[in-house]
This record gives structure tokens, C-alpha cells and sequence, in this order.
């Protein structure tokens, strides 16, 4: 049936919303694609509808193609199975917790890992049952503290996610496989313009991880790439670290020497002066010679929370996205001044190594950056104000609890692999994939017979697809400074049909093309709307971003129709009597 | 594609599930469609959710064919539209509410009058964008305080839920019949056994509305017709009351007398000590013929109480769904031993409407039933314990504050529109369409421009469907002992083929026959279990009721399948050439 724009429940916007950051969000409003309902909330209406169907519909025939089956859970869940996989405290405020008229506690699902879990456990036994892949489409509910951008963050959110179950590690890779073939498939079919970094996989537990990513200067997540092929979120970037030296490589270095450092609060100021009163014969100080202790708290879900100092080289910042990936489902707080008056070992603007680590007389757990490898030499704090200490060796002079990966990644810093410098860039992160292993096939009891007869415990993937922001995502991806620019599997329409002027002809003739566009096949959004100007109507077909849009206006006299390209731009004329054969491709 | 049953998540159970009370979800569970996630609340399983989905098809096809046009949101919600109406009180503990990080009240949406209202505000403003109806098939909540019966009466459900904008009240009704034409054709479709009722409109304020029932001994909802074709829920039925009598007429009634009533305190008592102590000469005293008040609590949503009494004949019963009705969104509260301590006016079993009503000294409410229509004399309790008066006469003697339907209605009774004697059935409420009026449009502002320029308040219709429970309906309606009888247009399947015995030239067969079937547009249930003799193949078959069974087996030897007709029983060879025409009716 042709969508007549006269009935069609749509007004475009010729202004932006006041709280769209991003292309996608301002176009989806602006052309009517969705409304917000609350922060982070949207209804789609029927022109998003029908694009978000369609996304859908191709994620559906990809999964079924590797032979996933279709299932639905409800969002409303009962708190025990989360509570069995500590999830229920790890979420903190990112889930949406209510009580029902029993006092029950409930949540609306984040994610399904336990309830798929669980209902595998429940109807399956047998290793001859697996594998078995199964996922569903379906409304996610995050409670993010800072919902953004429209539908790249919002609260209420369409997913696909799916979980295969296998008796053993071959089996789970070669679902991982399966899948990562599939959303390459998906993406593709998509239009996205994307990158498969790898990842780590954060609070969800488990081993090999990846990302997809779309490519998008307003994506929130930071990835890496190298001229090698190296591509990892910087969560996920390992530090090239220098080889530790031997013990008698220690022995031959310097001593340790405390100097008065006067009005050195900064590393700069810190720099400055070992240039001007210890200069060395080689090269001049710098900041990556210092050694930089910054003091944080870890705060766990439960609410307890433990001092750690991350020491790391003058030079590099700590990247809090980075150190939260090493620390979950730990959160950072800040160090504020009262806490550092409670402790007199941390002598702020001073803080040494020395009086650090498990060893320490204070006990405070202190994790270095690699490049703090075991016999390099630093300038750092003496635990004393006005006194910094040079050569200071790691391994002789000062023992850390371990390292970590915390400082931030830099355009230019080696590939782990290798490959070259890595070059930094922004993405929307569409879909994960992990190997989760066996961590909730372990805290709910999945186990199967295996061909002997013994009890295993099943080993688990775990995959996701932003389906709503997915929509959003090929936006970011593909639009133009007049409007949304759609690839063709997921235009709400095939064919924007534009009738001009005041002539019933014209409108006939237009409305006969639709209905034959129609039966070949072709969607046809027909924009017979009687009193607007041609001008509105154009900029409403670039607005909504239909690829092909045909305009049936004076040329009619001639017995010819315009044919533009959304993308390109490119305007054709073409009789009447071929347009369907021209817009069917027949 | 072919569903292969040695690959589908699907695990058939002999014993029903202990929880299970109704024939839909004792085989919804048993042969695998559903399961039980939390009480009221159920995952799909893959059969399950083709099923749902066809229904969904076919809802969402008739939608579209009157022009309705498909939205979509959130189950999450602000409170701000919930409080505008008055509904954030209304719905008490029925509604699941939670309080997101920042402490913001939301909900999670019983049903979406007031976000349609503000939708249609916020895009529309002038009389030429209406008529206009807008639906979404979507996830609803409702925190029932007794989740039962499966699918029947969940917490989480799916209903199709539609809204029509109409500046007048001609085009409400066009509107409210186009919808009423849809939901005969759809519940036609669903194979559905329904009737049409009229109903009241309880909470949701408006006029005109009407309810589909799927007649079912299993439902929850008590319905009435006559056989001259009156239909209507119990909540809705109104009383035949006698002519009220003149002021002529009244004078010559006998004057009321007050006698002692000694161990009277039930109806039945008091009837036989009349009988025995004051007979009448024309005919006994019956139940009917006194007049019993019935106290109870009033509690508004937002915790005030009231007192009603409510009179009615002493041999009917106050219907507390039909008195409920009356009084939404107000609830009835019993009223108690302390409560009658509290009040002097009500003598405990000798209440008498001379003590009652708003001119009183007591100023208590005192509705009646219709029965108790001006000129009727009544024995009645005479406000002292062991007295009762005889021949007392409404309008004379006492004077209610207005009738109220609270008494049960009875088998037998006459219809409302004199079309005979009523019969009582029982249904389940599968759509409900309403005229909602401007109640909403006048909460929430929703205006647009007439002809003449001025504002006029929009008129609208609300129209529901409960998807989720017509899954369960349609079973309700068609079952039998074996299992569930699915008709063709919601059925998972069109033919469940079962290979038996060990021969691969069998399970070949099967395969190939398989294969042109769904090449054809035959969608296959293929039962290619190797070690699963035949009698549980047959079972299962029967209890996951796909219209068509054939099996191939032994008769492949000569050539030929056989056909069974899961409804009829009906057995037939085919030979296999013939097959797949059969079978497509081609």
C-alpha cells in the first residue's frame, strides 16, 4: 500500500532540538523518525518504526542463518539469578530496580546471560542436546547515569543478544566464529562503515572478546588501530613495556640521592629545576623521566572502597575509562583533601614509591604502568614536602604490587603486536562478542551428560547488537548537511515520489506511479500533500533521506519524470513509461 | 527452512506443570511454548513465539487495512502524564512503579491513553491532520494482585493497543465502528469462538464501549445474553425495575408497621417467623420481598473511605465486580466488627433505610438497587435490635440518594431491552473498544483548530487487544484431550512430519518431501529424531497441535504417506508423488 504523505503521521522540523548533540539524534527528530518520551526514552514513530523493522528483520535472517532460534524473555525479571551471579550488586545504579505489590525486588533486564542460563539448564541435559545457539530481539533497560545523543545512549533500548552453549572450547569457538561471521554479515547489510577491535570484556567476565565498532568522529568509544592491522578499543591496548633488567644490571646503576626541590608542585616545576641545578651530561631531564603517583579510590559494588595508587611515568595522564576496565566491577572515586589528611604516609605533591605497596608500613596497594618495569630509574617524591629523589630504581629501591593498565593510550605509541604506531579514532560500539566461558554456567549449575556419562559444565559465548542505536549509527555514518542519507536494505521506503504544482494531472499521473511501483514491488512514500510548496517537499525528501526520490512535476508535459539520487545527487529525467522498468532495475 | 525437531529448542513434558490451573496453560507449558519466568510473567520458547508472531501479523494486517498507522513506546514512563489525569493515583498497587537513579518517579505503562494524547499534541495542530488512529503492539505491566492461569492474566503482556483523534463526535463513531469491523475480522481470523458485549468502562471514563469475550469456560469474566440477541458483561447489564408509583397510588398503600422480630438475625429467620406470625392471605413472604442494606467501605485511590450502604431484595447478593464498577475507580472495603462500634445509626441485622441516606442524622450514603423503585413497600430492619418493620415504602417511608447496579445479576432475568430471559456464560476479555471522549483531550490540552479558526477539544477512541492472551484464548477454544488443536492461521506450523522406524530411505524421504513442501510455502515441522520411537513422535505431534500430521513410514514402501487431520482425526494415504499437491490444495 502506498504511504500517502497527506495521512502520513509525520511533521518535520525545520530547527534542531535544543538537546541534540549528534547529527543522528537532531535528523531522527527533525524528519520524524522519533520523539523522546523521557532522558534517554523515545518513541518511534511510523517512519522510525519502519527502518528500526527493517534493521531487525536482517539481524533476525542472519542469526537464523547460522542457526540460532528465536526466543523472547521478559524485561521484568526476579532478582535471585542475579543475585547468584553477583550481578545484582555489580550493576550498582545502571539497573532499573523496582518492588512489586509483595515487596518483591525486581529488575528490568540489562542483559540475559542468567536467564538464558538458566532456561537452557531447566529443559536441556544431554551433550547430545548441544550445541545450541539462541537469541532474541528484544527492550534492554539501563539506568545510564548520563543518557546522551538520542538513541546512541539511551535507557530503553532494542538488542539483539544471543548465547550459545557448547560442551566444550572447540565448540564455543567455533560458535564465536559463527557469530563473528554473522555480524560481519549484519554490518554489512547495514551500510555501517565499521572496524572489529579487540576487547576486554569488562564486567561480563570471560576470555577472547571483540568489538564492533562504528567509525564515527562522535562515537564515545576511543579505539586503536596500527598500519599492521592492529585494532583494539583502548581499553583493551597492552603497553609495550622495556625488558627488565638482571641483578647485576641493577647493581651497576646509580645510587639513590634525595635533593631539596623547593617549589616544585608540578612536574614542570619538578623539571624545570633538575634541568637547572642537576643537569645531565646526555640529555636534558623531561617529564617522562619522573615518576607520577596518583592516588584514587576503588570503590566496590558492596560500597567498599580501598585506597590504590597507580604510579605511571610524568608524561602520561590516567585514562579513568581504562583503570575502571582493570578495576571492574570496581568504581573510581576521587581522593579528596580530607582523605589525604587521614593519611600522613601520602605526603600530597611528594608521594614516593618508597612508602608505597603491600609491604609499605602504611599497606597501601600501589600498581605501576608497565614501562615501570623492574631496574628503570626515576626522579619521584621523597615523602618529604620540598624533596624529590633521582634514581630511584624499581626492583632495588621500591617494590610495587603489580602493574596495570591505566595510563593513557597516545597516537604513536607502539602496537602491542608490533605492527607499527597506532593512530587513534572514535567509533559507536554495535556489537560484542565474547567468550564468556563457564562463569554462568558455573554459578547456576548448567551441566550435561557428557558421552561417558559424566557431569560438565557447559561453556558459554555471548553476543549483542545495539539494534536501536544501530539506526542512529548508519546515520552518524551516512547523512549530509541536508538531511539523512539511508543505504537501501534499511530506507523506510525505495522510492520518495514527489507530485508538484497544482495540476490534477500531475497528481494523477503520480499517484498511478506509486500504485505501479508499488506492485512491482517497490515501497513508495508518495508525497501528495495538496497545498505545500515544491520547495518544502524537496527538503522533506532530503530530510527523510529516502535513496531514490522521483519528481512528477512540469516535465509531465513532456511525458518525462526527474530521477535523483539521494546520495550522489545526481538528477536524471525519464519518460513516464520507463520509470518503473528504471526503478525496479527490470 | 525446514525446523528440524532434532536441532529445536523444544523440550515436550508428560506431566502438567503443578502451577497450572487452565487447559491453555497446562499445554502452553507442556508442549513447550512457554515458560514460567517469574509468577505472571513467561519466556517464548520458539514454538511459542511463531505463534505470537502470527497473531501479531494478523492483528497488525487489519490494523493497517483501516488505515491505523503503527508506533511504537516506551514501557517506561514519566509519572508527569500519569498525575495530569489522575491515573499515577487511580491505578494503585495494579501499576509497577520504580524511581530512577536521580529519585524520578516512572512507571511501567498499564496502557497509553495519555502518551498517545500528548504525542498527537505535540505533532498536531490543526482539524486537517485528523481523523487519525495510531496503535502499537508493545509490552505492557500490570502488577495483578493475582497473576493466574498462564498467559490469561500475566504481569508482562503484549497488547495491541490503538487511539483514534477525531474532532466531533460523528467521526468518534466512524472511528470506533472502522475499529469494531477490524476486530470482527481479526478475531474471525485468530479462529477465535467470541461474542460481543456490551460493557462499562470502569477507569478508563468514556461512553459508548464494547468488549469481545472468547467464550470460555475457563474465563475470568461473567457475561449475560438473551435470546433475542442482548449481550453484555455483568458489569454492564442494568435491572428491569418496576413502574415508580404516583403520589395516588402511594396514598393508598397500607401505613408501615413496626413489629417485635425476635431471633431473626438472617433473612431466612426473619422470613418464617413472617410466615408463622403475620401470613399474608394472597401469598407467603419470600427473600424478594425484604429489603436488605448491605455496609461497606468506599476507599478512593488516594485513601480516603466513605461509608456505603446499599440496598437491595434480600434474596440477591451485592455482585462485588459489578458494585466495583460503579464506584471506580473507588474499591470496596469490608466493613468491619470496630467499624459498627464507631457507628450507633447501623444496628447490627436490623438496619433500616429510615436511619439512612444523606438527609439523615447519620448523613450516611445509601444507594439502592433499581428494584427498589418508588412505591414499593418493603419489610426491612427497624434500627432496633429484635424489630423489623413491615410495608415500609420507598418514597414514602425513606429515601435513598439514588440507585447503583450491585446485585448479582441471575440466570433468568429479564434483558435490559425487553429481547427475554438472560442466560449467564462465561468469557474471556480478548478486545475492548471505547469511546473515550475528550476526558483525556481535556486532561492533557490536546487541541486543534477548527474550520473557523477556533480551538476545539479533540475527541477520542481507545481500542485494545490483549496479543499475548489470545495465544492463550485460541487454546481455550480449541484443545482436546492429546493436546493443543491450533486453527491454520496462527498455527507454528502448516504440517508436522513425522519420519518413523530406523531406514534412511524413510528419514530421506521425509527430508525431500520436507524440502518441496516448504519450497512451496508449506511451513514444516519435520520430526527427524533418529532414536525417538514412533508413539512419542505421535504424542508429541498431538500435543503441539500444527492442523496437518504426516507421517512417513512403512506405507513409503508402497509408495505412500499418510495424512491426518489433527482437529477431525481424520486419516488418509497420499501416495508421496501426490503429496505436496495435496498439501498445498493445489
Amino acid at each position: 500500500m502506498v504511504t500517502r504523505m497527506s495521512r502520513l503521521f509525520l511533521r518535520t522540523l525545520r530547527e534542531d532540538p535544543a538537546d541534540a548533540e549528534v547529527p543522528s539524534h537532531r535528523l531522527l527528530v527533525r524528519a520524524g523518525y522519533v520523539r523522546r518520551a523521557a532522558p534517554g526514552i523515545y518513541s518511534w514513530l511510523p517512519l522510525g518504526l519502519k527502518v528500526l523493522r527493517k534493521v531487525e528483520g536482517i539481524v533476525r535472517e542472519e542469526m537464523d542463518r547460522i542457526g540460532a532460534q528465536e526466543v523472547s524473555f521478559p524485561a521484568l525479571l526476579p532478582k535471585e539469578p542475579y543475585e547468584a551471579t553477583g550481578r545484582w550488586t555489580e550493576y550498582g545504579p545502571n539497573v532499573f530496580r523496582l518492588k512489586d505489590r509483595r515487596d518483591v525486588d525486581m529488575l528490568l533486564g540489562p542483559t540475559h546471560e542468567e536467564m538464558f542460563t538458566l532456561l537452557v539448564k531447566d529443559l536441556y541435559s544431554s551433550y547430545k542436546d548441544l550445541p545450541l545457539a539462541l537469541y532474541q530481539i528484544q527492550t534492554k533497560y539501563r539506568d545510564e547515569a548520563r543518557p546522551r545523543a538520542g538513541l546512541l545512549r539511551g535507557r530503553e533500548f532494542i538488542m539483539k543478544d544471543s548465547y550459545s552453549f557448547d560442551v566444550d572450547d572447540d565448540g564455543l569457538k567455533r560458535a564465536y566464529e559463527e557469530h563473528r561471521e554473522a555480524y560481519v554479515r549484519i554490518f554489512d547489510r547495514l551500510g555501517l562503515d565499521y572496524v572489529i577491535v579487540r576487547a576486554v570484556s569488562g564486567a561480563m567476565g570471560g576470555s577472547a572478546s571483540e568489538e564492533f565498532l562504528a567509525t564515527a568522529v562522535n562515537g564515545e568509544d576511543t579505539y586503536v588501530r596500527s598500519p599492521g592491522g592492529y585494532a583494539a578499543n583502548v581499553e583493551a591496548v597492552t603497553t609495550v613495556a622495556p625488558e627488565p633488567l638482571s641483578d647485576e644490571q641493577i647493581a651497576a646503576l646509580p645510587e639513590a640521592h634525595v635533593e631539596d626541590t623547593p617549589d616544585t608542585p608540578t612536574i614542570e616545576t619538578l623539571v624545570a629545576l633538575a634541568n637547572e641545578r642537576f643537569p645531565r651530561a646526555d640529555r636534558p631531564w623531561t617529564a617522562a623521566d619522573t615518576l607520577k603517583n596518583v592516588v584514587l579510590w576503588v570503590r566496590q559494588p558492596d560500597g567498599s572502597r580501598e585506597i590504590l595508587v597507580v604510579g605511571l611515568p610524568g608524561d602520561r595522564e590516567v585514562d579513568l575509562k581504562r583503570l575502571e576496565a582493570q578495576v571492574a566491577p570496581g568504581e573510581i572515586d576521587a581522593f579528596e583533601d580530607g582523605d589525604f589528611a587521614k593519611q600522613p604516609a601520602l605526603v600530597r605533591g611528594y608521594i614516593g614509591p618508597q612508602a608505597l605497596g603491600a609491604e609499605s608500613e602504611a599497606g597501601i596497594r600501589y600498581l605501576v604502568d608497565p614501562r615501570v618495569a623492574r631496574g628503570t630509574a626515576w626522579l619521584t617524591g621523597a615523602n618529604e614536602p620540598g624533596k624529590h629523589v633521582f634514581d630511584l630504581v624499581c626492583g632495588r629501591d621500591f617494590t610495587p604490587d603489580g602493574t596495570i593498565e591505566a595510563a593513557e593510550v597516545r597516537e604513536g605509541d607502539p602496537a602491542p603486536d608490533g605492527s607499527g604506531p597506532l593512530e587513534l579514532a572514535r567509533g559507536i560500539e554495535m556489537g560484542h562478542i565474547f567468550q564468556l566461558g563457564r562463569k554462568y554456567a558455573d554459578a547456576l549449575g548448567l551441566k550435561v551428560l557428557d558421552e561417558n556419562g559424566k557431569l560438565v559444565t557447559v561453556t558459554m559465548g555471548s553476543y549483542g547488537i545495539g539494534v536501536s542505536r544501530a539506526v542512529a549509527a548508519i546515520i552518524e555514518n551516512s547523512h549530509d548537511e541536508s538531511g539523512i542519507v539511508w543505504p537501501a536494505e534499511v530506507a523506510p521506503y525505495d522510492v520518495h515520489l514527489v507530485a508538484t504544482g497544482k495540476d490534477a494531472e500531475v497528481f494523477d499521473a503520480a499517484a498511478a506511479l506509486a500504485d505501479e511501483l508499488e506492485a512491482a514491488g517497490v515501497e513508495v512514500l508518495y508525497d501528495d500533500r495538496p497545498k505545500v510548496s515544491p520547495g518544502v517537499k524537496f527538503k522533506d525528501a532530503e530530510l527523510i533521506g529516502v535513496p531514490t526520490i522521483v519528481v512528477v512535476g512540469r516535465g509531465l508535459a513532456e511525458g518525462v519524470v526527474e530521477v535523483k539520487d539521494r546520495k550522489t545527487g545526481v538528477r536524471e529525467n525519464v519518460s513516464l513509461d520507463d520509470a518503473v522498468a528504471r526503478l525496479t532495475g527490470r
